[in-house]
């Protein structure tokens, strides 16, 4: 019979608690970022997976290359258009709009599966996963500075080399603005030096243009306007601020030319790059989007938030697996496994906090002992026909390199499992 | 402007610490059941969301509710049947399949949101989450007691009253096929006694009618055969064993009718129901399904499995908030922010088992300590103008009867917050 596939660029992951395996690796990565998220005190929020189309549209903006290019839709039996969700923030603030908790404060986080239809290439999937954080309800100030933290927090947890902090300001919407027609008039007479994609952003999302990879196009920005001539000094001073306090913790680097690719920024904005990571450098960023809410049919809500590559972040993560204590449960009797098994269930009952082992399959002895080594089991209890009858087990240390064992009874291996 | 409303049946789940809160419970649910699948070496596996609808037709079966009527699929940009995933154990195989592993012992666990396209109901979402367990490569024996281990520990952990575990036994797929002629035979004079959803059953997948709500049908099936007679002693003998060695646990009955909705299963089969749950009362089911393997392209390999439906758990489910420590970090300084809120970075990375608060919108001190208490803070941090410049802090215990209040330095501030 003919095999069914899993669909294109659809990974499937799989923990054997190896961290040199991208999965476990990634799992292991997904925990040490929440309990980051948790001491800020951010708040879960899980939004579906599938939202109406149109949010995307409307938030992340029909000029990016998420909604214009990646976005995985489909029409539904009612022929609504429908999207995977390709990004975690407008589903986060049509949620607060519809919960009508726009006017309150939140700080929240999510993590999960998002999707983008694009042909797979090494290391992007059209599954991948994304953990982010919004702070909301709070005008630009303190929450800037969180930001940043969060990201020098990931950057030390995970040990990461080589990183850098971009940040910079877009200023207020007007300012955006007015920057941006300054830059397509400077841009004007330089168009047919530019190639298809600078000219397709040039007319769509100008700003996306600062981010060209086109060497020519770098070099004609170099006489551009910036930004920074466009936004108030209050603007440049954060920027200042942020980089002197966090300087010693992690590079910073104000980069002017920096916008990020989603129309609803504007104020402060920041990514964070690892030279580890090749041509693609980014694995975090954010940035302002006070907008976002009014956009969607709320209320005014400043806000500010970021999101997380979690694939590139393990890519570069230095992770120590914490060991949970092993031990394997062997038994070698004959017949009557069920109350052997029984001991199993009752040692499990009373130490959560303990892995413990049990060799399902039939095998010899040896076998089971064989396994249990293989595992880096720190214990093996060994029931078998003797013990049954006289109600004891025997315990054996592996880790211990006299690798003594002891028959002791029931009750006392309860009691040494408990205290493990 | 027009607001963008969540899809028909598809949830906002937001924590916010209180088990009062269904979603809240659900996050604290999923991290218990984890550990205890944990605990019993099961290993995650993720598989994706998304899979050709093929496979569940393959696998759940044409003739049942969840791809008969139930299931989530669309036609993608190339034509080709996409089904959301409407339960794991398909998807897991497959995977398994595709990598090739169908020759090896597997203990897997997944958790994660199902889709079904049907209208939606109280407490029944289009989105919904689900965890399970398989246990592979491994035939009859040892694996149905760990499976109905697992049941009783889910069932202590959540402290779960008024519970019952039925289990059945469907024999070998040819016990299931012989008893499935007779059942028809047995039927075939009552056919216009029976509604049109058991008529539809009876055609389509006649151990259904064994699960008929509908009086008059039972009544008519007092008198029909029971699986019983045509199954082995051996099965019969598993069966009473199981019974025998959980029953000090959990309530535990011998119920030769049921059968399971799933086209998947032969063997060892149960479920467990509680009477908190009303008409619909059972919150995880499984059975072994040796055949699913060869069925969707891979290598003969035993297997067995069970889900648990987390919205069910966690209405039941007794769950006790595991309180991280709370301490608020209060900024009470006229300006220079960003220095007391590089001390609160500094007290996060030193020890990240405790939630440090920061309020980061403007207000007085008196509404930030109140939101404090109000938040149930164990210690309060305060640093001001005088704190910033003698390079003090001051820390307020709200849970001491006293208050006492004490000046500390920077240093001895760290070392305080170390120690917690």
């Amino acid at each position: 019979m003919d095999k069914i596939q899993s669909l294109t660029g659809m990974l499937d992951q799989y923990d054997d608690g190896d961290m040199s395996n991208v999965s476990s690796k990634l799992f292991e990565v997904e925990k040490i970022i929440k309990n980051i998220f948790t001491s800020y005190k951010f708040q879960e929020i899980r939004t579906p997976v599938l939202e109406d189309a149109n949010l995307y549209k409307r938030s992340v903006g029909d000029s990016s290359d998420i909604v214009n290019k990646e976005i995985y839709s489909f029409n539904d039996r009612n022929d609504k258009t429908i999207a995977m969700r390709p990004e975690g923030t407008a589903s986060v603030i049509r949620s607060i709009i519809e919960k009508k908790l726009d006017q309150t404060n939140h700080k929240l986080w999510y993590l999960g599966p998002m999707w983008r239809y694009e042909r797979p290439q090494k290391g992007r999937y059209r599954q991948f996963n994304q953990a982010g954080i919004e702070v909301l309800g709070i005008p630009e100030g303190l929450p800037e500075y969180e930001m940043i933290s969060v990201v020098c927090s990931v950057i030390y947890e995970f040990k990461l080399k080589n990183c850098c902090i971009k940040i910079n300001h877009l200023g207020t919407r007007e300012n955006k603005q007015s920057f941006c027609k300054t830059l397509v008039n400077f841009l004007e007479p330089f168009k047919k030096d530019l190639d298809e994609k600078d000219l397709e952003r040039l007319s769509k999302n100008p700003l996306r243009v600062l981010d060209s990879k086109n060497s020519k196009t770098q070099a004609i920005l170099q006489n551009a306007p910036s930004i920074k001539e466009f936004i108030d000094q209050s603007s440049i001073n954060l920027l200042e601020s942020i980089k002197n306090e966090f300087s010693d913790l992690c590079k910073i680097e104000i980069d002017h030319n920096l916008v990020r690719g989603l129309d609803y920024y504007s104020g402060f904005v920041f990514e964070a790059i690892s030279s580890e990571l090749g041509a693609q450098d980014s694995f975090l960023g954010g940035g302002r989007y006070d907008q976002l809410s009014s956009q969607l049919g709320g209320k005014n809500m400043p806000a500010i938030g970021m999101a997380i590559g979690l694939e590139r972040l393990a890519n570069i993560a230095k992770v120590e697996l914490v060991d949970r204590k092993l031990v394997t449960f062997v038994i070698a009797a004959s017949n009557l496994e069920p109350k052997a098994y029984k001991i199993a269930h009752h040692l499990r009952s009373i130490n959560r906090d303990i892995t413990l082992d049990i060799n399902l399959a039939e095998g010899s002895l040896k076998s089971k002992m064989r396994k249990a080594n293989k595992n880096n089991s720190h214990y093996v209890i060994i029931i078998g026909d003797e013990e049954l009858k006289s109600k004891t087990a025997v315990i054996k240390s592996l880790k211990d390199e006299l690798g003594e064992q002891q028959t002791v009874s029931i009750e006392d291996l309860y009691s040494f499992y408990e205290s493990l």
